[in-house]
């Protein structure tokens, strides 16, 4: 990963601001013959779109994608894709305030004193939009993998807002696509909205907890010891916009376990080992394990809030700031598609660099 | 990242296994002039010693560095530096039971599906041993530091272990070289050796919260959006073994607070910004603010314990094991110089990223 | 370099094909502060441009730049600058034949063999069309340049067209742009225009030499030894299309000289060291002496010729092919903006990275 | 490639001075399960091991490597191969003069402008010792080529030494183990025999052409466009000592050619298209067409000459050197197994990049 790059072999490149004319996902390592179509990518896009109900920011951004190179009748060609958005909605008159002061949490003063750039009209590259272009190359990502690992399946869902987390006991796959906050506890997605509400109405904002679930990984996946499955997964979950904390399985309460407690025990099954449970997040010594690959993340609130904050002015003068505009209350809503793409980004890097280095694994059980 | 590499322009690449004859790290990036001796190598290193009390392994290894190349009368030369560990103590005759099952939460077993090799004298290079490399590679990072960021601190030292956590009211900078648990709390680290010692004594094993403040890191470090700073540290302790879950600032916390909670207030002080708190943990937008740098992460218990699990062998059988040798009842005890020496790495590695790119930072304030 | 990127600090990706809706360059580790404009990287993109006189193809391409990303307030911002030049004249009847045929010395079969892909319409990435991403890419590190070393001049020219090279004692600087052919000598530039009509209405083509020269490259660029400045310039001219091989400064007839004619005296100047000669082109070691860098390529003639040559079908049919269409009987004319890109891009990349490895040149002289 | 490292998927990093205790290679990316063995190792070293004949230097250095890491019971692991050959003859007390003096044509005093450092003991890391770890990797990649492409041979020796070019109607490859020059034509061999004895009785040098023919090169290496099997091979020859030109084919003399006369005529073979002509050198938009890989470089003439040279000193005096000490007075010869080690290690590093991007070539020509 450098700069504005990631991925090692099925590389992606994002570019763009929040209030420019374009951004986009220069995709690259795409294996050629996969199906790639502007129309299945927008079925990703448009799960991540803007102003879709009260809970996300009523930014109308139509984020319609087109592919610029790569693709040829439908099939990716094995060359660079090029994946393009246009920014139409760029109204940027509520943005004057932050001109010149800084909001407290959030980009502005960092990217000010790194390279002496103030995007007075919005977050610049700092923006959550750049995370389009990454659910577009996710959709090329899902694409290949539909084709190499036909039976993967890779969810994302919200599993806490705020303090209120779901209740594990009414996980339902099914219920996730049913409301606005991808929970999969159809009573935790009813509290929510009226948390939520309440919140928005304050003008303030909450963090979230999103997880990712990859059914069907292959076992054998991930590169020690740099370039670890889980550490890929990390990095890339930690890359997007205010992410905090980063788990995998059993994340930061694997510390509170003991060892007799936290051994996830090994059967045979029919094909092939097989767990008792899934401590491990389906990751051992960074290599999948062919279990579920389970990765949890934290989003900060939103720092672009009603509620007014001390700070200071480019030419260092105290100062309070309130920051009006189209904010997102809860932006770890808006994060499930972006993680999902993540993980797709990732799972099929891996595979691809797997069957370069390895070809196919090299040790059976039984 | 990639494969057995890490960082962009100060690279590692470490190498060996737990039973080869030798181990070590080829440091290639670091520049010229930089005072490097193998005494201030051996320092680090033996700080992270195993056997040096009854709380970690038994292995004797006196953990000898040579400097190989790179070096020349004192300084480093600007070229690779190779850092050389041979291993004595390779007693394998403990493994015996575990050439053939697999210890469960162990890579032994996804390490053998992937590669084909069952090093049954260990753990070959799924082994914490690997990390002694880190070690000495941190030690040349900190003789950069010292000379380019004199004021740079970075301290490791464990928060938690199994469900016991430090009272942050009692913390002691001082207190954290006093114990043999790194802990900057006397009366949790009296605890805690009480509590571990009966572990040991049952044969089993727990996990331990680590946290890294890196006090001095000026402003402007990180490369968004996939070269930030939270995300290269996340990636770096992420691949440390048996690492679960990485936390900058509030971490998984932050999910829980509302943003007039989380933002971090900026007055103006006699250098510049000054902050109220820090949720951020010193990055915002991938960049660091001045502020401490927080990283945290959880180690899960050593899966090597006495408790017998039911797990399968190469041959598909189904079987118990019982893992005898000389394991650490808690590693995470030993993972604190590992990380402290991770995050001198990256934070070097930014440094001298942020020195190319950008030269110095571009933008004042006041 | 990996796959369509290239440059360790600056890194330009190039995207697009040459019958697809546009092309472009994704430039990432631009510092920011540069000025960067629409205006300034037309200039660039006009040398290059195609159907300008009757020795270049007749296709018609306006080659229109947009920046897309990174430049704000006409500056560039530290972040990826997405440059963008839209297709217009994809003219694709005349290529007709080339559907089921491949053409001898063409990349059309070996993209066959390995993607499976058979762009009817022209050679999709394999065509000369990408180079003008180079060139617009180019145009920003020389932006870049002339903030950070305003004294560097980077000029390409032609040595050689077909036979027929140019007399070294006629070299005129100021000739290079009064003639089609970028060439230093007046009179050769007459023969060859006549020489190549010729070879033109005869339906053939004709290879080329050309040469760059960097003047006022600081001494102390270059990484050895895998990042040498000869290294990563070769790699550059290398892969630009038609290229069979690259030269620095004395090139392949080095090796007919004996070690007391090659040897570059060196004297002391007024600033500094002072060489004789420049056998070395500039490089000694993989790093810049500070003399003139000079690297030189040969292209070979176009392979799309009205001469019928022997060929096979995709269904492995024996047949012969003409190729009718838009080409360029010396292709080499147009790779000489081409060729000034790269070398602006190279000498950029390693400017920044020995500013970030050695910060400034530690030996002094004197 | 960036600094010491080279390759994509199969990475080389090399480390060690030429006066240090010890030099080496860090090979990643290698498959787990190639049979690799320290005497196969030896093998290749011996062929390029200096003091052989009165025709290299009588430095007396039995390179004896050996296997640190990445080894199992005599197979290669999947982990970093660490390859350690000891410096023993360091005899330093020749080079006394060079201490303060620059070599004209050598890197010495690049290396002090850049790094401020002078080994006065020798050449430091611009000694063609560094070839050593070369020759040592690419034994790895020439196993692990043997177990994936069995038909494989990769095989360099010398077609010009000083102005004396071989007889291509000679050509025979029986005779390159045969004489001291790895010629393919005995009369040559003979000649330059003669020639060289002369040369080095006067102290003088003299400069060569290497040529490395890869024959059996499955069709589909190479990613264009900046990953070209030809610009890796490019960039891996010019990143020898002394290289300063690379030719693919038919090289600078494709300059000179018309497309007529340059077009390789496809047949359909038995075995696929067949190519009456392989001007191209078997690559044609830098991927291998199945034809033999032709690369050929030129080396220039040592530049440790005993004819008295002008040169300056560190503190900037006008002086003159003569260079005494264990010179080749042509290192040429030597350079013929380092370049079948490059090569070797590129046609790998494709073999496994295209195995993990395209899986298997995907166009079928009948």
């Amino acid at each position: 990963m450098s700069f504005n790059t990631f991925g090692h072999i099925f590389r992606v490149t994002t570019w763009g601001e929040s209030h420019g004319p374009a951004l986009g996902a220069t995709v690259d390592g795409c294996p050629p013959g996969v199906p790639v179509t502007e129309e299945a990518l927008q079925h990703w896009l448009d799960l991540r779109k803007p102003g879709q109900n009260k809970f996300t920011t009523q930014r109308r951004e139509p984020d319609a994608v087109e592919i610029l190179s790569g693709v040829f009748e439908g099939h990716s060609t094995g060359h660079p894709i090029q994946l393009m958005i246009r920014n139409t909605d760029q109204r940027s008159k509520d943005y004057g305030d932050i001109a010149e002061k800084f909001r407290p949490g959030h980009a502005d003063i960092t990217y000010w004193q790194k390279y002496g750039i103030r995007d007075y009209r919005g977050g610049g590259r700092s923006s959550a939009r750049e995370t389009a272009a990454r659910v577009a190359a996710g959709g090329v990502a899902r694409a290949a993998l539909a084709k190499l690992v036909p039976d993967l399946r890779i969810t994302g869902y919200m599993v806490q807002m705020g303090p209120h987390g779901i209740d594990r006991a009414r996980f339902n796959w099914d219920e996730i696509d049913r409301n606005p906050f991808w929970s999969p506890d159809a009573r935790a997605a009813a509290d929510w909205a009226e948390y939520l509400d309440s919140l928005r109405k304050s003008g303030d904002s909450v963090g979230a907890v999103i997880e990712v679930t990859a059914r069907g990984v292959p076992a054998g996946l991930g590169a020690p010891v740099y370039g670890k499955l889980d550490t890929d997964l990390a990095a890339a979950m930690m890359s997007i916009n205010a992410v905090k904390g980063v788990e995998i399985g059993e994340g930061m309460a694997a510390a509170a376990l003991t060892g007799s407690a936290n051994a996830d025990e090994i059967t045979i099954g029919p094909d092939g080992p097989a767990y008792g449970t899934n401590h491990a997040g389906g990751i051992l010594g960074g290599i999948s394990t062919g279990q579920d690959v389970v990765v949890r993340f934290a989003v900060k609130p939103t720092s672009s809030i009603l509620t007014p904050r001390k700070t200071i002015t480019k030419s260092g003068e105290q100062t309070e700031i309130v920051t009006k505009g189209r904010h997102d209350p809860c932006v770890g809503i808006r994060a499930v598609p972006v993680a999902e793409a993540m993980a797709a980004c990732v799972i099929l890097d891996h595979v691809l660099w797997h069957r370069g280095h390895v070809g196919e694994n090299q040790g059976r059980i039984g």
